[in-house]
């Protein structure tokens, strides 16, 4: 028999809701992992939005759907891992060491700047993602696997290995590749965090010249304004000359996610933003081997859903979760650690049609 | 002080030299591998190879290059670890089980349909090279990471990565994307394998309409021979009509390496094969996320020289085998299990550098 993963989904948004999706089909395809019911902040919409979906009635999901001021519910579902769905910014520095200490969690937190210790902008010292949530999840026997989406996370995984086969490759990430940019999740947050926004879209675009260089084996100095500039759409609760100002230059001096960037800037109407959230990106490395013989590395991903995408690879991780858990892995991972425990895959298989 | 990984090279040929190059780049760089000792057919020519190489007096290398017949001699090396640097035909189903009786072990291994257990053509049952290498490794306390080049080893990583991320993609290798394909070192050594045959190079093309079709997204069926077709430049010890129908036939009909493609075979003088050794290749995936959003992921790697590569990834699979035999990790372990030890970089550098 195989061991099912019972997960507690933790935000119902755009990721909560393509790990919920992403869970049903691993579980259509693997039957080991499961949902045994969402956390939120407004659990009455969430119920709606079920019984619309499945056409059941509310009552089944009064179990299933708990609310997120309330630990001692969250704990009858003894879920074997909560994935925590919140966005970086404002959710998961608050939420990710709370869930941590009750149960093994992953996120896909991907502020990079606060992933390590950092200094916030009153001058404190901050311990960093990492640590807060090692520190949580040791301290109750838990195990949290962090940052655990495209980037960080896959990309992560492939800067570690390209740096390791190649020795000295320098690999580098460059996102949304085609013409429109691809939608970034945490960027979009964090301009719904500033007051008087009522909603926004944040591009990414990769700059071709920098790539162009890397592929060419260059391997140019670039800084993070080199290599991407950022594009937002924003719609205001008050749509004044005086608050596209105030907003235009809250966006564009925010220190961590706007101000090493070219930024543009678009005041739009409620309905204007695009409901698609296409994203893509590529890690390239490039070095040589021997005597001087040239060698490159490359990945890449196309996600017409971004949050769809970051959900498969929460889910995986999951799964990685629930075994270092139950192997005594107490504490915080990246995707690097978690990677052996993702595959739903047994040995026998990997061996069989994976080599 | 960091922990330094010992290394005996064994066979030098185009991976061993490779794998030499690699640890002293991996030296340079990291201080945490170095070359102890080389272990060859022909002690007497390498030590000729590297005197010419280096400058330096044959003495220093008595102890350096020893006798591949002297078990004895290889012990006073006390490597951490082999890499078997030699071919996947006859060199690695015989020295495997041998050198992971005496120490850890890395290698390259192959032959993707003698890795799990297989019959071959005289009815006998065998165990295949993963089990092999565990028998051996398990017996004797060691630690051997087999199957890790580039196809299976890094490539294997991929699809079962993409697999986990995006249930359902079915990732497929192509090989040999140039117009002049890449060169396959498992097939050329096969068919220098062959009585009568001096030398060989065979160049692996990928067919550009089955990739077309997997990155439409169509999921085809597609057999060996629909996805790669081979083309061989074979110099004979003798060459006569007769000699050259024998030989075509005998590749041409070469159950594992050749009879499921499409097989072109070109006779040519010596010194007409080419010295470069380029490849390259990629890893497809398509899929859906939530309601039917498409995915796709992909992975690349463009190598001059393809035993370079091999040799790069053998190298930081090596740091692999000696920390999972330090940690008690006994038996064999594809790339897959040994990702996670194969990088030189410290958590902390991971965690600031890399995420």
């Amino acid at each position: 028999m195989t061991e099912m993963t019972r997960v507690a989904i933790v935000g119902y948004g755009n990721i909560g809701r393509g790990a919920h999706a992403a869970i049903l089909k691993n579980h259509e395809l693997y039957q080991d992992i499961g949902v045994v019911g969402i956390i939120t902040r407004r659990p009455g919409a969430v119920i709606e939005e079920l019984t619309e979906r499945t056409g059941k009635h509310k009552r089944i999901y009064q179990d299933f759907v708990l609310p997120s001021d309330d630990p001692s519910s969250w704990k009858k579902l003894e879920p074997d891992v909560a994935i925590l769905c919140g966005g970086s910014k404002a959710d998961l520095p608050v939420q990710g060491p709370v869930f941590a200490s009750y149960f093994n969690t992953v996120d896909s937190f991907d502020t990079h700047d606060h992933i390590h210790p950092w200094t916030d902008d009153r001058g404190h010292y901050r311990l960093g993602h990492f640590k807060e949530m090692d520190n949580s999840a040791r301290a109750n026997n838990n195990t949290a696997v962090v940052c655990s989406g495209w980037d960080p996370g896959i990309s992560s995984v492939m800067r570690i290995l390209f740096d390791a086969i190649l020795p000295g490759c320098n690999p580098r990430a460059f996102y949304g590749l085609n013409d429109s940019g691809g939608l970034s999740q945490g960027h979009s947050d964090a301009i719904r965090q500033i007051p008087g926004v009522k909603d926004a879209s944040q591009y990414t675009h990769a700059r071709h010249d920098a790539i162009g260089r890397v592929k060419a084996g260059e391997n140019p100095v670039l800084s993070k304004g080199d290599m991407h500039w950022r594009e937002c759409y924003v719609v205001l609760e008050n749509d004044t000359q005086e608050e596209r100002e105030r907003v235009k230059t809250a966006i564009v001096t925010e220190p961590t996610y706007f101000a090493p960037y070219q930024t543009e800037v678009h005041f739009v109407g409620e309905g204007e933003l695009l409901d698609d959230m296409p994203h893509d990106g590529i890690v390239l490395a490039s070095g040589t081997t021997g005597e001087g013989n040239p060698a490159s590395l490359e990945y890449r991903n196309v996600w017409a859903s971004n949050p769809g995408g970051t959900a498969g690879i929460l889910v995986a991780s999951t799964r990685a979760a629930h075994k270092m858990s139950l192997e005594g892995k107490v504490g915080a991972f990246t995707l690097w650690e978690a990677l052996p425990y993702i595959t739903p895959r047994s040995q026998k298989y990997r061996l069989q049609e994976q080599m």
